[in-house]
């Protein structure tokens, strides 16, 4: 059996501002994504593939802050950052701060099998991808009219904001966990950031065990919300930390994190998880996660609040 | 009781080649960087004063791999690391890819406690130094003869190497950790990275929960060695948990960690950890870790092999 979930990020998603036109477009691209990575699951293939072709889909549609459609910082440039843990093997990878890459998540995915290391940041991770053949795109490639907007409107208010902090456009960052019928799991998160970041300011999303984590013996999360309350608290391994040392099951284990240690400390957002049974945990303690969910044989679940 | 621990890092440590006189220089640096450390905690300071203060001791010490005596990248910089956890407040900071600022563990401390982030990298991180009026020194205040030869043996060799897989100079990063007589730990942890570094690589030093990790409840931990294995294991983090969640005492949490699960996927490296009653504990399965401990009313402890 095997079973896939994806998120595009979690926020205070206003339900009056959601037309219909609105929600199916976001449906539509949700639903399109977890295809992706369904496709590969149900010929056989690799969790760690099957997150990956989801995520991708996910940076490909400008509706959700990564790869293209990220949100821009406040030097008016787009920078990303990405993970991918495979829960078999125990690899990882993970870039910060880069610009010019489609998928990032696919950079992440070859820091993993093609390096010595975890994490690469900045002009040092773009040298790695040219390197790996990886195509350059300009910046036009990643401009979308919404996000500029945004930018011009947070530097307005002075304030530098998460993505799903604004009104207008509530969605942070993109990720997916998967178990494919070889009993493997996995998990990857994309993120563009803050919308007029400055400082080089890094969030959850490239780093193992705060924003992606995964573990055939315990879970795979990916996570998205207020990424320095997801870090301060090392979020995902948290989740598979209470499943290895205090048995919880996955969906106890992610609603003790998500909406009882996080709430105490004010961290806004949620995850998603997969156990090696395959059970999917969708857990958020904001007003919405855009979400999706299909299990082999099982309909497809799509969801906002 | 207050009680501090530091370590110069972790490595295969040459007995042949230790000749007396170093031998004396580094126990002479150990002990000048703890007594900075300590004369805090004498006074009733707190315990991230106080591993801030011997971390930057150690930094200044051109003996071990972090601020002067950082190893040299592939590009022939000094790309450094450091972070800082205070807990009490369960509060975090980082910097990463940084360049010219003396002290990098108080500008990690700077990102804690006035910015709202947790991690900040490269020029980003140095933009925001310069608006809190850090000095930003030339080069030369970093250059060390010794590490410069380490490089160009290093590209002759075509390697990338973690400073203590050099037979001639093996120290990694420097950190250190502490309780406070109010009763609140803290750790801090800095590093120079890896000689011939290329790609922006970052290792867990600034990542909080893999390479630094403090939390009143359970422990201050404070990490050195082969970094990637330290990040996919989530190490300082997982200590706590194991304390937390499965009742372990820090010393059997840091032991199950250093001596068994690292030890499994052949992860080289130590490090130290304090819990709340004061008691400090050394781990490391490699053959040497530069280390030194005091407690309150006790005798001065140093340690190489």
């Amino acid at each position: 059996m095997y079973s896939i979930a994806i998120h595009g990020g979690a926020g205070t998603i206003d339900k009056s501002l959601m037309t219909s036109e609105r929600e199916k477009a976001y449906k539509l691209a949700l639903q399109t994504s977890i295809q992706k990575g369904e496709e590969i699951l149900k010929k056989g293939g690799s969790a760690i593939d099957a997150v990956a072709a989801a995520v991708c889909e996910l940076e490909n549609q400008p509706l959700f802050n990564a790869g293209k459609g990220s949100v821009f910082n406040a030097a008016g440039k787009n920078e990303m950052d990405a993970s991918i843990m495979d829960g078999n093997r125990m690899l990882a990878g993970a870039v910060a701060g880069i610009w010019g890459i489609k998928n990032p998540v696919l950079l992440a995915k070859e820091v993993m099998l093609n390096s010595e290391h975890v994490l690469m940041m900045g002009k040092g991770a773009i040298e790695f991808a040219k390197q790996q053949k990886f195509e350059l795109l300009p910046d036009d490639y990643f401009f979308v009219e919404a996000r500029y907007i945004q930018l011009l409107q947070a530097k307005k208010a002075g304030v530098m904001q998460l993505d799903h902090a604004d009104h207008k456009n509530k969605k942070g960052t993109v990720g997916a966990v998967a178990k494919d019928i070889h009993g493997n799991i996995a998990a990857a998160t994309s993120t563009g950031g803050m919308t007029n970041k400055k400082f080089g300011r890094v969030g959850d999303t490239p780093i193992i065990g705060s924003g992606c984590y995964a573990n055939n013996n315990t879970c795979a999360i990916s996570c998205t919300g207020h990424g320095e309350f997801f870090m301060r608290q090392v979020v995902a391994y948290d989740i598979s930390c209470l499943m290895e040392y205090k048995n919880l099951s996955l969906e106890d284990a992610c609603n003790e994190v998500v909406k009882n240690k996080l709430v105490k400390t004010g961290g806004e957002g949620g995850l998603i998880g997969v156990n090696r049974k395959g059970d999917i945990c969708f857990s958020f303690n904001s007003p919405g996660m855009y979400r999706a969910m299909i299990k082999e044989n099982e309909e497809l679940f799509i969801g906002i609040f």
